[in-house]
């Protein structure tokens, strides 16, 4: 039950169901009788009130008919417990986008954590509505779409961005301060599968210019939230959120350069839950494991 | 200048003024000329837009007559640079009133601190809106007053705590989780002289059940912010705010009991701060040195 | 399996074993057929070099027959997977014996915590070798013992001491702030049974005077660290650690006062882990769930 | 009084002197006889037996002869004050060299703070002891200087390291991860002026593989510390640390990881506060303003 390396392929399951006895039962039992080893598991249950049961799984098998295992997982444990459920396995890189504008600090760090190993994903293309960032993409062989947006060609852009992404084969898209509000359309086609970082600790300061409101407040703390984009600006399922200690030393441009520190932090955690497959919607809450 | 215990008395001067140069050179002039030595000095300049400057001067002297240093302070530097300024003596220690409700912490948490020494005041009687705390003031020898309100008599309950208050010639009043909102004549009399504790990061999550909202909205951090008490519900100048971490696995009544070790830890900085004569209003914000 | 408050009883199963598959299994099928409903898991796996699995598992039961349980369990999971494992049930609280000298501030902080309901425990008895806190304990109708200590009667008071323990069926013992080295029969005795606070960030600073020696070296951060105490000096297994920021300004007496906070905080959630069946010792590390 | 930005060049003096009345005085009114606009001030007195007083002073000059205004203050202000100081200028850029190995990430921060403007020096080179990061620095044309070491090579490697930061006027040299121990002869020559990251929360885990000493003692929190270097190895003034949380379930891999986050905070904090002049040393400590 190791998490280290090994050239096996390891999956992870993501369930939810009613709360009852035995579900942990059920899923170890179905595991065991294929022969996989369980690596990590962790489970979450709601109010009674509400009675869910959330659980990620994390295992191990020698040989993997995934066909096989999905159909045989549905009839002989999902459909009794009536859970919903989601596999993922190893042998196969999540491929991310990511939208930017023409702030470099998020996408950057999104880079140099992709190239150091720490984040297993793809990232078939950079979109930006800005052309200067384009150098820092093809210096490390990302292909980088110049895709301009005024009012009027804003329709037409998201087309062509949506193309590109069905084009690549995104699994999700990370904005990395891409600073245009995305249309209902664009958005309803993603769920869950774009991930915003906002420069302010939501819910205070949603909306536009959070640095300067948070100036004008006299905050003593800034802060970053990276969530789910839903069609309720700055409203969508919180993935992560950070703070950093401010002063009246401080001006409006200091906090915006403080700020991008806890803004590539908090991003990057956020991003890779979701590629650890740690993160599992609940309403408009996240569970984390 | 050193900032070690001696039995001379120190003081602490507090200034605005209109932005200029000379001001830190008349001062310490000024104070040199009496034989002053300097223990410490901040100052703080605002944009110069607004060109304000600020300063704190704390000073030790052998000899001190307090009305002649204040008018010869008044006529040779602070009517020149058209300074509003104060000062205080450490020979006076300020006179702080708690108001409670039934939460014990914040109450226990500043009477410990005071009793260790480490908020040097005098705290010369309690009030509260329950009985409940009663054993826990007198059992450290401060008077405890027990003034219940209800919808009809509010205003008959604050005209006597007032009265209090005038009796025991308090210069501040801490609202240690008082769980009331105090009418605008209240307030009015007491400008930056009435410290709240609020059970959020604001200015998210202000007004009633800040932890319930928290929890529905489904953040990563919870957090808590002292400021004096305006007019304006939890809109008042924030003083010190912090934050800690949750997660999924909270429910309501884990923010409520983690919140409450951020409020004691917040609340104290923030009434250490107002003691040490470190804060100045600034508008809305404050200056904290 | 929610984590709501029932007339219930819940148990909490430790265990450590081999790493192998058909853990989880094993264990979740055994509780399944009893009808208990998993509350909460968790599970570590070492390196498989040393292939160790550890394991939390806190379930409810209707009808709970102690004995029966635990011996049906031995024999179906506990031999065949040769596991070592204990169980604890929420109807018996944790006896806790506090050792304190004459700081207040950690054993102030554990009353209050016990007293507020945050931790479950029984508290039968505080030993010291002063006697200023006696009153602070009796308050709370907590015996309190005084047991004064010299090089000459040491080993007389800890006998005297190792008797009371004994007498009142302590489950283990927190050293508030105890200012004495206990002796290795005493440590012997109570093998992760003894929690201690040493107040500094370890291994930085073992031994007498560590915020002297922080302030001599210059440090920008101070701690605190709870740990179960081994006849090695501060080296014992570490529960939990947490700083605090300092510069230059601050004065040992300075480090002194800020470090009370933070030895306060480490100890409460150090004991709060143990209280709530959350550490495995794994050598000289832990395993907190 | 402000520290807004304007086309005049600004000064900081810091200064080190017996503690005696008189020196804010003193120096305040030297400036604004030549009609000096102080921006900011700060000052710190050591404990009185020791009796020294610091103090940093950033001013404002709309006609600035450099010597002149030295040369006056050493005669009317130094001189009788026995001052140790020294002063700096807005119109010159520190010049910054970075010596690094082979991990990129300490170099990549500082490249990125420079190029976004938040680091204001000048880099004129680069110098590694491996190859691997060069078209990261040519990348941003800064010269990067390729000088292999071995144990036989190292006294000439230095020696040719010397003659370049020589040749290039460097002010002070960042070990980015350079994972060589400089030569005595190296480190005497400039005191004060190298600055390196230690992957430890210093004094705990000093030397050779802190992380792995970390995970084998089984902390809570791993650190890194920004110090001079100094002749005794990991024993230099602090200038910045910092920490964060792991658990039982990180693996040495991952505090590497998580490591390098925290490694690039402090050291980019350590380097600004240097290039501001902030940081003055007392005795093996640091004072930062």
């Amino acid at each position: 039950m190791s998490k280290q390396n090994t050239p096996h392929i390891t999956a992870c399951l993501l369930i939810c169901c009613p709360d009852r006895p035995g579900i942990v039962a059920g899923v170890s039992q179905f595991l065991y009788r294929l022969g996989a080893n369980i690596l990590d598991a962790s489970q979450h249950s709601t109010d009674p009130r509400e009675g869910l049961f959330f659980m990620r799984m994390e295992f191990q098998l020698d040989v993997l008919d995934k066909a096989a295992l999905e159909s045989a997982f549905q009839e002989q444990v999902a459909t009794p417990l009536q859970m919903e459920w989601k596999i993922d396995y190893s042998d196969r890189r999540m491929r991310m986008a990511i939208m930017v504008s023409a702030y470099d600090h998020c996408l950057l760090e999104l880079l140099w954590r992709w190239k150091s190993g720490e984040l297993p994903v793809d990232i078939p293309l950079v979109i930006s509505n800005h052309s200067v960032l384009e150098k820092e993409c093809t210096a490390m062989d990302i292909p980088f779409h110049y895709l301009p947006v005024t009012a009027a060609t804003k329709a037409l852009q998201e087309r062509e961005a949506i193309r590109l992404l069905e084009e690549h084969a995104i699994d999700f898209t990370v904005l990395a301060r891409y600073m245009q509000i995305l249309s209902p359309e664009f958005v309803s086609l993603y769920p869950q599968r774009i991930i915003n970082i906002h420069h302010s600790f939501l819910p205070a300061f949603a909306g536009a210019r959070p640095y300067l409101n948070a100036y004008t407040r006299g905050v003593k703390l800034i802060g970053a939230t990276a969530h789910y984009v839903t069609n309720e600006l700055d409203e969508g399922p919180i993935i992560e959120q950070d703070v950093a200690r401010v002063s009246h030393r401080d001006t409006v441009e200091d906090l915006v350069m403080l700020g991008r520190d806890i803004e590539r932090q908090v991003l990057t955690r956020a991003v890779k839950a979701h590629v650890d497959n740690r993160v599992i919607l609940h309403g408009n809450k996240t569970i984390v494991f």
